[in-house]
């Protein structure tokens, strides 16, 4: 394999991996958010009194959960922008 | 593999990623703000006098749960219009 | 891999994506608009009174979830019309 | 590969794809429609008299549904019979 | 590819697109349909009075639903009888 | 490809998609057949007095059902009988 | 492809559809008898009195998801016993 | 494909299929049955004084749904003993 | 494909579809008869006075579950020690 | 394929089924003892009275259950140490 | 296929088996023993009282359960220290 | 395949088998000490006397459950540490 | 296999396993945090007084579960930035 | 196969599975310890005084939980850092 079949195959993975990991990624914080706001909301027509702790809880909450979705959005910038494999590759490859 | 394929397939998983991230990562916050939504207007029905409060929260989560709806959208336009591995093969085809 | 190949492969995963992206990213909004409209109806029939707030909720929530298929939709027109992948095959192979 | 494949295949996922869109993508609506149906039946036997708001709200959600199954029939037949690479295809070749 | 290999594949994909069109694209509506026959049921048996609202409103919602069952027979006779591909290859096969 | 396996692959195509139009095809209707069923008795059982309105919306909502279970037996039997490629093929082959 | 090969793949192909199509095409249909029979059963209890009416309804419940069973049924034997495709192959076959 | 080849397949497929066939098939039937039969004794334990007409109703579902479970063993014993192909070969190979 | 590798396929394949038909065969027959037993208890304990009409109704239905396992272990053991196939393909190797 | 590959695959396929045939085989009837223990519980739970009566049916229960855990052990030992195929394969290796 | 290759297969199949029927194989009694545990507990959390003949059922419940586990556990050790098949084909390596 | 080629692939599965067995085989038990933890907490809520009992039999319970997960990571450990077939070709390989 | 492929083939799966590590091993913290929120939400609702209590209990859960997806996060840097692999590839490619 | 490509591949797959363990195995925790959380949030919320056991018996079972995890991020570790089969084949290629 020459290094622009290697150069290659490593851009087009993290083109793959960067949509995998963000498209699949954030489907379970979606969900997730989807639950807690859902029952934000029925706590609230609950109990409209203790409105100010729902809402601080939900918000810890959320931000808990989306935390994970920053964690996959970040590997695909990771993979897009900043890929350690593709800097060295590329080096190598300018470098020839 | 020379320059042109390597282009090509390069192109080929960007459209293929372009269309996964948006098509599949959608999926999961549409399911989830139906979830809030009909949460909200059971809420509503259930507690009329907390809708002020109740649809703040909901707007609120509703923009939380779209946030990962438009990671994926931005993922996809990215490698549609912004994609780094396709400029830099650009570049080195038409330089060739 | 020559010119005509790489056009026709990119012609082809911009139909297969075009049609996945709509046919299946449109499930899951209209699944969640199901479940929103389904409690909209639950609600009303709860609370009779309260029809204006419901509806208005609702509206906002239905325009939100149609917002990620709409997405949806947008990608799968891009990559049959406005395509820069193709584009610029297009323009080498005439310019070829 | 040459222009006859090209077109060949442009055509083979063309029928594919306008199946497959129109097939998988009416479930999700079907579905949604099922159960929208389904609760304004409830209910409507719930709350007789609120028949009115009831069968109003059902309807708006039904054609917010059937706008996503629709999407799917319209990408069925503009790959059918407005496909913008079979049209190229052809014209390159019956100038050949 | 020879044009009698190009037109079989043809003939092939358009068969089993058409099978998979209609006998997938069934599965929704019918269970969508059995949903709202089955909600008509519960409603009539728990609120008999309002009959008429009630089977007027299923029948409206059965025609909805039974529409994108109509969307993938449609798509299937389409691709048995008046396939634009097919017409197209035909023609040059015979022309040939 | 000759003839003979061009006519052999569209019977195969054609006997495969038979079957499976029709096996998978009904189990839609079937399951949601008997969910309407299941309803319909269990609203006999809770209101008695309404038999001859409950019993008449089963006849309907089973004929709309069953009608999607029909669709798919018939193409199960275009495939078998009335197959127009297969028609052409056996046409070519003899004239051969 | 000879015509023995043929003649081969026509009879593999009807003997693993015929077991398909039954195999799994009766799984829908039992099912939903396990569930009218199991709806009928707690109508029973509920409503003894009502075992006239129940019994008739479940009949003809289980008649109409019968038909769906027995569709699979009849496409299985037309394959092992009256497959057009078949028969042509073989008069070809002793013809040769 | 020589005849001895041909022959194999034969075979080979019919073992697969008659124990797919039976394997997968009562699966649908035995899950019936189960729920069947557990409604009836729910129903036993609710109004024993019925026990008469709940066990007539539970033999006569039973039946039913004992049938769909025959199909399949019937399928497997033709592919095993009665299977149309096979014999056919072996005449042909014993003729030979 | 000569007398060894014919004969070798056939068991191989009788192997592989013995296991599969008893091992997943008797998933579904052990899920029902869980479900049977869990209901037979459940009753038990509702109406302890009628346990002589509820253990009858359940050996009955234990031995209509029990029989679709049966059917599968006896295709399995037909498979393994009076496979028609194998005893021709053994007869004509010996007989080689 | 000589007799060392033709024995081979059938030790292959031998030990590949009897992992498979216990491994999957004995997830249905865990699971059902599962359902079925957990049921005696709740009943003994609310009848302690009949605890007699309940432990038994429980044991006959299990015992039905067990019997399908034991078809699948059966097989793989039958497969690992009694296997027809094996047995004639290792007779004609050590006759050669 | 010459020895080394055939003894190399057997011992990779027998790690391959080893794994997945203890890995997959334990996963159907872990959840039914968490669901005997879990309804113990319950049942201990309503009647006290009954906490012996409670104790008593759930632990020879937990051991027929957790017999098809070591089943699972057996036929994996089985095929690591004591394979019928292996054990033959190291003595014919060693003896060859 | 040579003794190198041997005792890598040997040492492939057996690395992908530990990781399967631990991976997989630990989300049975971790669901079932998920499930049994939940309900001893439930538990204790209805039925704060009762503690020492609900503690003790949950311990015995998780005891148990764990024993399934220890079964998964004890083979997947002999894979890693104690492997006879990877002793036995390293042995092979040294005394070459 | 030169150095070369060897390196790429290492940069390869670290990219795929980086992003499939923390896209999907996200989904089960995230879904899991999510139904803990919920749950904290309806405790307040449903015991304001004790919202101490339940929120302090929340951050320690939420800190377990977030330590799953931490697990998963730390695999996919340690692969991306302190691959043990790949560091001793480069070396001796370097090296070379 | 040469050393070269034998070390690659067990560094290929040793990544692969500590992606793979990591990734999928935290799964199943980390639901579980979501479900244990939440079960004892309403725990508290139903009792708040037994709030000292409720948190007690919470750390156990947490602790119990996260054990699995850890034996599945273990295993990871070990494939990375501590791989047996990695050491002796980096051994062999030093020594080379």
């Amino acid at each position: 394999m020459d290094m622009i079949s290697s150069t290659t195959f490593i851009a087009l993975v993290s083109i793959i991996m960067a949509g995998i990991t963000t498209g699949f990624g954030t489907m379970g914080p979606a969900l997730a958010e989807g639950k807690a706001v859902s029952s934000a909301l029925m706590a609230l027509a609950q109990q409209p009194d203790a409105s100010a702790t729902i809402t601080r809880t939900l918000f810890v909450g959320l931000a808990m959960i989306e935390s994970t979705a920053i964690y996959c959005f970040v590997v695909s910038m990771i993979l897009l922008y900043a890929n350690p494999f593709w800097n060295l590759a590329i080096e190598q490859l300018v470098g020839k």
